[in-house]
């Protein structure tokens, strides 16, 4: 049979939506439902991807199938689309399957050619309204359809206006608009060098195809990759009988929400305009008047309305934002969807819909956006002054939050000024010599790298305000300067930063404090019920650990150990130890180490109070201790006693090709076994030193990073258990720990069979692990990523969002791999990927125990896992 | 049932060497077939294994099972160890599954005492022949069980020669033995803090643990790395009754082999002495006499012993490598294996028993290790010449053969001088910008980089000569002299080096061409008749191409495109089209390097004569075609007419953290699809060209690299398509070409279903394929991966032998997803593993089309190929 490329609204319904786009599959569901609906058909998401295939042209069988489904329209409606007896004029609407509002285009009045405009005239005796219709969509389909600028339109009537020496549109006559009619189909001729299309069905058919054009657009295109939506869905076409809002002081249109879409407030909210086509209620030149106002003007309409919001609201079971318009008296319902919100509203209406017996509790965690949670964790600026302000450049918002403080441009400069008020770090770039500026600052603006550069993960790790990339910003380091956009702003000058938009504006901007509402701990309660995976942080000190807690973490799933060692007090030892030339010097440098390691390690145990801690040994390449210049290296030279000679060489003798693939992670132990000897002594000695304290067991969990075979955490896991079981018994305790490794080497998910036999518990480091698999260097892949969305060749930065068909495969193969051989193998996951919701989603499928994140995003992980729990519930 | 850690020889076979050891199994297996085998038993590489598991300890149970069949050999035999009366002597010597000689320890005359002595004294009336075994056995003993410096036992014998003006051992009398005998045990009493222990059974046990202690010293680890034997076979222990060849003038001891193991000439080779015990005649105090010799001395035996020789080679269907005795007349004979061959003599040996109707040709296939061929491929230094000369340095191996010709410091000087006479290329590492000097030169000599470094792999391809990595290596290129351990070499003074052992030598050595018989091609076809795999070869000029061909390749599988870029008339096009602004200016470089390329196309696709060709379109990131030294910069600035700071700017852009994981492969035409235009254009192009000229069809295979993904492979392919399909139209030829892809990411071969949709060809790139799944960057790992062997974390280079556990399980699920969707796709391999005979019987398994690898490597391969369709037919 052939596929059914377009379906009149009663044939479809609400669940169709893959087919038939949002907009036609509620048009659908309400015409089902015996609602007001005008009439139309929907023409598929399929037919829009036939379309592309067909190399952007509708085939012969489809537009057949269109013409056929007018036809029935022409028939239901009694109106015939192009004679001027009794018109038929439709509009032409996109639909995808998620609401990408505003992103693609939209057709009114089709239909309108010279001869319909005079039988229409006859019929409604109103030639301003027809002729205001006729030029409206001359100028829409020109726009929309041709790609004419729409500037050339509005000087005409600019021009008509000055003549006639008046303001407004409205002041126009019908005669004037009469005139506009003919001055736009000239100017169409004399740009497209044809006339204006008058037959209806030409007009139809161009304006269908522009649609399926505008799911290509360069607005859309960047909209679907901020909002995940793959390019491969389409978008459907509704062609729908108007209706008319502007036929009279008995006509009017309007939009509205069933519930207050800022605050979450059970009441009507919205606006209304009589006498009025929809554009005009965006266009600010009437003001609306609120909603219940039309209970005034209108009551039995109103209560119709009021009556059909209920319903659609009870039906939908979720606030619904709906689009309507009377034509003399009749109330006509163009479109409902459930309504965008605030992240406070969002959560408010799940927990009162639950209390008004709409919704249950796992329906309640399925409305919220997890996502959205992020905003009511953080400061925000003040709504009235961010009304008032005008940014001044725009960055990526890599971490979200309102940050705002004088500007300094090295981290020591921060730190130093960070004590007489709040200050902003601005660098070219962090680095990990930057974390205690980074700590000390309200907000960090970088003027390269992306969403995963260093700066923004650790911005994000440790809730920091943090705008990355700004590409016109540049900053002269000598003199203390930055430029941006024309703007000079020099060292203490003010700035703030909005982290969850990117803007940057000048000065001092007020800032409000999050406020977590009671609400918010009712849904994270019911989330915590409903999920099956533990929700764990990553943090690196006992501060970060305690904000986790705060936050609802259940146990540290990475405590990363080398930012404790680019202190300013301990990084002189560790280069101590990078420089020696012996097993012994490094013993001794180590053994400088030991103390402030071990403190760290029971500030952490403490924070957690007994609850689960995973450990990593020291991970990064060990060039990265050491800097790069030879000023730099001068300095450090003489302050450790070297020759400048000396240490130049160390530093060469450590460079590499491809650090991230060279000598780093369990690497070195291997090669230094005194380095992961005296990491796990500092482990083991706090978890007892704090046992004994406080009286509460701590089981650390040590876990190995990079490898890639059995052999490797063989070898380590035997350095780790000589030390640990000698302390232990000396102790005196009962003291259990594991010893586990990141599975974050495509061998390491491959052979997870055989490293299972040495590994009490894996942990996936994503963000590796998507390096290594897609042979994408995270630190270059700026080079051409942004080109591969831009060319459709991958749907999704594989960094923000878990690359589910690749290294996915390589995850389920270590999970089936794992518990093969050790069947109550623990199973994690620590990369970035730890807190985003599609990625949560996909790791509760494939059956991991945990996922771990930074501490300001256990809330959206806790969400996220809850809603992947209800959609694919374990055993 | 207990496990049996003992075997009587009677109680094995030669199918039983890896329980039993090579040695062990063999002299089973000659007891089994009635020859005068000495009796004994064997301790089993299992028990060495237990051993190790025990922490260094023999078990109760296998002590027990050892002295049980002690007790047996002494029924056997009549003897007892440690009986004046009627003692038993004994050897204990190793025995490993694969032979390893002289990697680990042997003792001789066990069971000696000083009772056991003056028995023996009366028994045979040879106090000197009693006393001089009785010290021996005390030297060896203390050497080899407990680590006593031989050279302590040497100057006791030399201080007694100096008393006694005697110059030979052979002076020495009797009561100087028993004097010797005296003096050692005080020696050892001394050092060891105990008596020299009396007790036969205590000597056998310590005995019999240092074999197994022998399995882990530092030259068998060696050893074994080098041969790729793995540490967890463990080895077995001999323990067998002593004769003795030093018991007069009807006795004796020798070494033959069945064959000449040199030239292969049929005929009994070997020598022996008479009256002597084994190690005289290695030691070489005497001359031993030719084999055919003792047919006058001993006409009975040597008829005996042609006769066992004659059976031995039947029965094992092979040359044999034989150890005898003749105590009083009669023969025993000690060890049998296979010999050890030149690979010529295998070549001839395997041919010749062919023609014997001794073996089969699939049988002969197998008699010939693959690798040996190489030797015969290349040319080598005149044996003579080699065996005066003394090595001044020594590197690794890199590329086989021989070469000598003056040092020349930088590609441009050596390629200048190579007009006038044979250059060596010396560098501390070679860069893509040295292959014209390479090319021009006999041989490269490096001091930095691995097997698997720049030098080394090109070298290979070319079939050059080089000797990569000599640390001891000092080179001045502003002084143009190079120092070795001392020697000081000046540019234009000649060395010669030996790829195939890593010797450097001063001045000039003969070289010999490399002679391949008729016997060589004959084994050559009747692999070519066996195997089932193809085998191409990796050529990127018409030279190589043609090479290739001449050694039997049956196609490209790869030749790389970027070689051609970096000759001196080509580069600066190439540079030109990096530097460009604008797409524009890119074009404009680009059709300058067009028929550059076109014709090298040309040339190759003419060598070939038709049979496949696969072209890989340009692979690595674009800094590799700029300087990056600032002086470099500087004058490529000038010549290019840029300013200094354009030309840096453009270097920096290029800069990468991560090469590897960078901006090279596909990435290059997803971002300047014109650079896969102009490739595109230049292979069809030259594949018309060569067509219409030759009549002979050219079926170019276009093969994308760094391909992880199917959106990636489809847009290049588009590309191309575009491009070819026209200019073939336009052509008026019915030529065909294909698109395939590398797999060479670990999410190429995860997501092979959904790239075979368009890849019509597979080649595993396997280089870059272990590289990222191991995370091991080649240009580093030489830091760690030694370190790896040494501690037996990984068993071999995975560089070097494909790893099949891991890699090898992507390679499997690449080949099952990609026919699942394309059941004929071709599936080949293109990295250095190709070349590698283990890697190819694995390769066999997986079910590969074809391998691919260096010219010289080709009849390697060939070979290898067969071996494994033997080992593992397919269907």
């Amino acid at each position: 049979m052939a596929k059914k490329f377009v379906y009149r609204f009663s044939e479809g319904n609400a669940t169709m939506r893959e087919l038939l786009g949002g907009k036609g599959a509620n048009l659908a569901e309400m015409t089902t439902l015996g609602l007001p609906v005008p009439q139309g058909f929907t023409i598929t998401t399929e037919a829009c991807t036939q379309y592309y295939d067909d190399g952007g042209k509708i085939s012969d069988e489809i537009q057949a199938e269109i013409l056929h489904h007018l036809d029935a329209l022409e028939e239901t409606t009694g109106k015939k689309l192009g004679d001027p007896e009794n018109p038929l004029l439709v509009s032409v609407r996109s639909g995808a399957r998620e609401s990408m509002p505003g992103m693609m285009d939209t057709i009114l009045n089709l239909g309108l050619n010279d001869q319909v405009a005079e039988g229409m005239v006859k019929l409604t005796g109103n030639p301003r309204f027809v002729y205001d219709s006729y030029r409206r969509f001359i100028q829409m389909f020109s726009d929309v359809v041709m790609g004419l600028p729409k500037d050339a339109f509005e000087s005409y009537i600019d021009a008509l206006k000055e003549d006639h020496g008046v303001q407004l549109d409205s002041e126009l006559t019908a005669e004037d608009m009469r005139t506009l009619v003919g001055l736009f189909k000239d100017y169409y001729r004399s740009r497209m060098g044809s006339c204006f299309p008058t037959d209806p069905k030409e007009q139809l058919l161009e304006a269908i195809q522009a649609v399926f054009r505008s799911w290509d657009n360069p607005r859309a295109n960047v909209y679907r990759r901020q909002h995940n939506i793959p390019y491969s869905w389409g978008t459907a076409v509704n062609v729908q009988m108007m209706v008319f809002g502007n036929m009279g002081d008995d006509s009017g249109t309007g939009v509205a929400f069933t519930r207050n879409p800022a605050t979450g407030e059970n009441a009507l909210y919205g606006e209304f305009l009589m006498n009025a086509q929809g554009e005009d209620v965006v266009a600010g030149i009437r003001t609306p008047q609120h909603i219940t106002h039309l209970e005034q003007v209108m009551p039995e309409v109103y209560q119709q309305f009021c009556s059909v919001a209920n319903s659609l609201e009870n039906h939908y079971k979720d606030m619904q934002d709906m689009e309507f318009t009377i034509e003399h008296a009749h109330l006509y319902m163009l479109q409902t969807r459930n309504g965008k919100r605030t992240p406070q509203a969002g959560v408010k209406i799940a927990v009162d819909m639950v209390g008004e017996g709409k919704l249950t509790q796992a329906e309640a965690i399925m409305k919220i956006d997890p996502t959205s949670l992020d905003a009511l964790l953080h400061p925000c600026f003040d709504q009235k002054a961010l009304d008032a302000a005008k940014p001044v450049g725009v960055g990526l918002a890599a971490s979200p939050g309102a940050a705002c403080g004088a500007v300094y441009f090295t981290a020591e400069d921060a730190k130093e000024h960070a004590k007489s008020g709040p200050v902003l770090l601005v660098r070219r770039e962090t680095t990990t010599e930057d974390i205690e500026g980074m700590t000390a600052s309200q907000g960090i603006l970088t003027a390269f790298g992306g969403r995963t550069s260093h700066a923004a993960v650790v911005a994000r790790g440790m809730g920091r305000c943090c705008v990355a990339g700004c590409k016109d910003l540049q900053i002269n380091y000598a003199e203390h300067v930055l430029t941006l956009n024309g703007n000079i702003v020099r060292e203490g000058q003010f700035m703030s930063i909005d982290g969850s938009t990117g803007n940057i504006y000048l000065g001092q901007m007020p800032t409000v404090d999050a406020s977590v509402s009671g609400d918010f701990s009712t849904v994270m309660g019911w989330a915590d019920e409903i999920r099956q995976m533990k929700v764990r942080a990553n943090a690196d000190n006992p501060h970060d650990a305690a904000t986790a807690l705060n936050f609802g973490a259940e146990g540290i799933g990475l405590t990363r150990t080398e930012h404790m060692f680019f202190l300013a007090d301990r990084i002189p030892a560790m280069r101590e130890m990078i420089v020696a030339k012996s097993e012994d010097q490094r013993r001794r440098a180590l053994a400088k180490i030991l103390p402030m390691q071990r403190g760290d390690f029971e500030g952490i145990f403490k924070a957690m109070n007994g609850l689960p801690v995973t450990i990593r040994l020291l991970d990064p390449p060990l060039h990265e201790f050491l800097p790069s210049e030879d000023a730099d290296i001068e300095v450090l030279a003489k302050d450790m006693g070297l020759t400048f000679k000396e240490l130049k060489a160390t530093v060469l003798s450590l460079h590499e090709v491809n650090p991230m693939m060279g000598l780093r992670g369990c690497r070195l132990p291997i090669l230094y076994p005194e380095i992961g000897e005296m990491q796990t002594q500092a482990i083991i000695e706090a978890a007892i030193n704090v046992t004994k304290e406080t009286g509460v067991a701590v089981t650390p969990e040590i876990m190995v990073p990079l490898v890639g075979s059995k052999g490797e955490i063989k070898f380590v896991k035997n350095l780790i258990k000589n030390v640990a079981d000698k302390l232990i018994s000396e102790s005196g305790l009962d003291m259990h720990y594991k010893v586990g490794t990141m599975i974050e080497l495509p061998r390491a998910a491959i052979s997870a069979d055989r490293i299972a036999e040495e590994a009490e518990f894996f942990s996936f480091g994503t963000n590796d692990l998507t390096q290594m698999t897609f042979g994408f260097s995270r630190d270059d892949s700026g080079k051409f990523l942004p080109a591969y969305l831009d060319k459709k060749i991958l749907e999704n930065d594989p960094f923000a969002r878990f690359d589910e068909l690749g290294t996915g495969r390589l995850m389920e193969m270590a999970v089936q791999y794992g518990r093969q051989t050790r069947h109550d193998i623990k199973l994690g996951v620590c990369g970035e990927h730890g807190g985003d919701p599609a990625s949560i989603a996909f790791f509760q499928k494939v059956g991991l125990d945990y996922v771990s994140c930074s501490p300001f995003r256990v809330p959206i992980a806790r969400l996220a896992a809850a809603q992947a729990a209800i959609r694919n519930p374990r055993a």
